[in-house]
């Protein structure tokens, strides 16, 4: 730790609260079936609202916005969505797929607290594309990092967090009156729950596995050996359940 | 708090580690300017590089991959690309803001411990497209999401990440060595600093403003008037310096 840092009171994280953020990294959850029927208070969703706010941003541009959906007529029609999209979805599934695909729950639209959008604005910054001119599809990036603080403060207030990305974009676009300009980046089931799954529910109902990560790390170029060292690091992280990390257990 | 939560040991945030998350969110910074020539521990690069292998992804297909760049004629190289890509940009800024771009600093490539480029396998889940045949993009979003875990765990172990966006793909994707059918979604500089600022720097500079949060929230569809209450929490929420959040001062 650079002396220069400590001395800026309040910036250095000390252990604990180290420890603090990694948890809630860890035990985030994709939550699905674990909604119970309690509001969500306006005191928390408008922190939830203010950590998405506190994204980063290319060129600063703050492309979101956030539409706050409750009623349940439309919720309704959202699900209609889910439904039909989640037909043609089946029948592009491997064949030894397909018969999981069909128990799997995807969506607590219906019964979470609320539903939120979070769009991305393209035209917010026109005039001055501060590092978008070459990957213009930065802007939506900014949009997912500002999805991901708030899902990862809905964790810190115990609060559910789902993503349907199971959707007709332009039947969404369409029913939420989204203009043509703007893209519905995510749509969110947000609300209390009665647990968190110890593990990703694709992982436990046997979809797929948590891959090893050593394998995903190159050196220099994509497919550059090398990095021993910090791919032992990793392995023992992985041996010892992330220790230091107070991963959920 | 539902009882049945609080069951579950462990599970619960208390306000002490909520506060913490609040913290790494409100305090991140996108580096450019403080990093320190001290090098980063192969242990905390693990965590921080496991943080995002936990993020959320789509079908669980965890579409990245993680190329550690330490080359100094290779980030050279790469700062070359940076160059050239800032001077066609700077010529499609606004005439009013060209001065102020010029004298930005917009990356920390060369000074950092090390560069990270955070790239998407498009191809991974292939056969079992769960939750992208309506939105393929979604592997792109995931990626994102462990971004944004990277780095937010980076600020709580008290490490810079500065995300350069101002490159040509291309000739990116040339100089590491990505096929085809990887995109490098991120391209980072990671590594110990003299301090985090306690704004974002465009924001002191003067290129922009934070906007409005109230402003961004609609209720029911995208120019829907309401949720009155949410925004008056939002506006005590500034108004009292977020308190309860303890934001970095």
């Amino acid at each position: 730790m650079p002396a220069d840092l400590k001395a800026h009171d309040g910036q250095t994280f000390e252990q604990e609260a180290r420890d603090a953020v990694y948890r809630a990294i860890f035990s985030r959850r994709d939550v699905r079936s674990h909604f119970v029927p309690a509001p969500l208070e306006d005191a928390v969703l408008a922190r939830l609202i203010m950590a998405a706010h506190h994204a980063p941003s290319v060129g600063y541009m703050q492309p979101w916005n956030f539409i706050v959906i409750r009623d349940a007529e439309r919720r309704r029609q959202v699900r209609e969505l889910f439904v039909a999209a989640r037909a043609q979805e089946a029948g592009n599934m491997a064949e030894d797929k397909q018969a999981l695909y069909a128990r799997l729950r995807l969506e607590g639209i219906c019964e979470s607290a609320l539903n939120l959008c979070i769009t991305c604005d393209r035209t917010r910054a026109a005039g001055s594309p501060l590092g978008r001119w070459h990957n213009p599809q930065m802007d939506i990036y900014s949009t997912v990092c500002a999805v991901q603080n708030f899902w990862l403060a809905a964790r810190a207030e115990n609060v559910g967090v789902g993503w349907v990305s199971i959707l007709d974009t332009d039947a969404l676009k369409q029913l939420l009156a989204i203009p043509e300009h703007v893209v519905p980046v995510a749509y969110l089931c947000v609300g209390r729950v009665s647990a968190f799954a110890s593990r990703p529910d694709l992982e436990s109902k046997g979809w797929a596995r948590r891959l090893s990560l050593p394998d995903l790390i190159a050196s220099e170029t994509f497919d550059g050996a090398g990095e021993s060292k910090l791919k032992s690091c990793i392995e023992e992280l992985a041996v010892n359940g992330r220790a230091g990390l107070r991963a959920s257990s």
